[in-house]
């Protein structure tokens, strides 16, 4: 089972980059092969259909669909910007819209996210949810949302805070049980 | 395999248990054991801290719950109330989440709409989707929505537009696969 | 200058309920004329086209649309149900809009919320905003979410935290002066 | 009363930028000073933390700005992408929300919309409400949604349903009417 982690924001030290971190080694230790993705693999311009017409879907939204066909299942750990999806992520979403047939179809879905507030992130999830099942994934009905993440990591990388690293755990542990089990394609 | 399916509207002319019904059909051709419930046996007041601090939770969202306990998964098919969830069918769910743990957590969600309109009803769907997220519930990455439902369904009460029809039979198709195979719980 | 306003919880003992009173308070030493109405006031079924099409309108409908109709500007504080609107908020708003033309149409509109997270319920007026919308309600750029509300109330009745209460005196100001000057309708 | 009015949309050709042409007449007519402006006028890299920590705010961001904070109301015309903002409207308000005190605050703001379909972009409109209240922008009541928006313009580049082309001038009319006479900051 191979499942494709990235977090949808390009800064390096990201809270929701160091999320995505802990979420993939506890992916490692549950039997799956992880393919850990940095969101600046996939490079492309603000979506625009001219460019489109002119010089077709670019490489970096081609890289990100590849990953997508070769995964079993997809984690996204993503920044909340303004109550909503952050641009960067939603401009990838509508690039990879214009290829068809979507290649998350019938992909498992799991979402985080992680923001130095109390809310931490949740509304941005909220905002994400419509376009990704329009996209065709199916969407875990947990999901992680990592509030006043500037305080939450140890010197490993880790959670501090051991009762939500079991929730993880729970939560991961029926993600990766859903995605071996089911045939969604 | 026990499937749930219901119409989230009182009236009895609703063009969302046509199509309900339409949904049924199907499944039971698919081979699930198909529970088809009236939105009318699921009666209980409006939300109400007090009524439920007086006279705990409703039976009629007892009812559902248990309707709900004994399946492997729920459609919900929802007419859109000025770009929202109908009230009533929030009404229910607001019920169901006093329920600990939700009866919900885990099951896996289709979710189809009907409407008169051009739109069939796709924004309640929309709206809808966070709500049963946070109950635990998987949603589909599919859905189906109705437009010009007034006009749609035949003598028989099946779909006119026989296009629409093998999409929904697509659909479930794949629903039932995901449901008989997944070990969500 | 008249505002309704309405806390959109049955519960007498609300958290919502205090804030619109504290709301209303402020309202009045703004020079405004308030109408502080209890939601229990707009008694009515859950939505059901056959009950309208049997006995129309029902009486707490139209007891909410006149005093809106009376008003020049509303004030809603909701709470957040499961991500969502309250469904008896919405209830109330889906048989609103079975009267033509809406009684809302033009309206100023300040939401505000009160929860005991740490979120105060914003995301419940997230999901509100469309509904509203629909309903031809202008509204405020601003809104008001308190957090920790179990916590925030003191003998009073007032706020606890002063920068709090000068950030929703600086709202307010600012709602009041645009109902006073604009004309929506 | 100056009134900015831009299409979400980078395409030369865009519906959207032909109904913002069509929107931008009319204020004309209605006495506002219009500022018509590209959407490619403000040019900026998708939004990333390492580049405002190194660069600042994108001189296409800052030049939004300036227009906005020079107009007392704003009209965004915007595609719907996959039930959604357009990524790249979303990233300008990402990167605008980055300029304190937000230049949006006070203004007031009317929606539309344009697509193919029989939706007319409206879903993509109530997704980007919450983004805009945030940044403190006063949403008309009102929109415009224009379906089959490729069917939709005359040779004259106005609308062909003459029932439609008077709502919308319904709509401005009230639109500038408010903001003529609101205060809002």
């Amino acid at each position: 089972m191979r499942i494709l982690v990235f977090a949808g924001s390009l800064r390096k030290e990201s809270v929701n980059k160091k999320l995505a971190t802990v979420i993939s080694g506890k992916l490692d230790v549950l039997g799956a092969e992880v393919d850990f993705a940095d969101f600046r693999e996939f490079d492309m311009p603000l979506y625009d259909g001219d460019i489109e017409a002119a010089d077709g879907i670019p490489a970096g939204t081609q890289e990100l669909a590849s990953r997508i066909t070769a995964a079993d299942a997809i984690v996204i750990v993503s920044p909340e910007y303004n109550y909503g999806v952050p641009g960067p992520l939603k401009n990838a979403i509508d690039w990879l819209s214009r290829i068809r047939p979507y290649p998350t179809i019938g992909k498992i879905c799991f979402l985080a996210s992680a923001a130095p507030s109390m809310v931490g992130g949740a509304r941005g999830l909220i905002a994400l949810r419509p376009a990704l099942s329009f996209m065709g994934l199916w969407l875990s009905g947990d999901s992680f949302s990592l509030a006043q993440a500037n305080k939450a990591f140890n010197e490993d990388g880790g959670l501090n805070d051991s009762d939500l690293d079991k929730m993880l755990d729970g939560m991961l542990d029926r993600f990766v049980k859903v995605t071996g089990s089911a045939q969604t394609t």
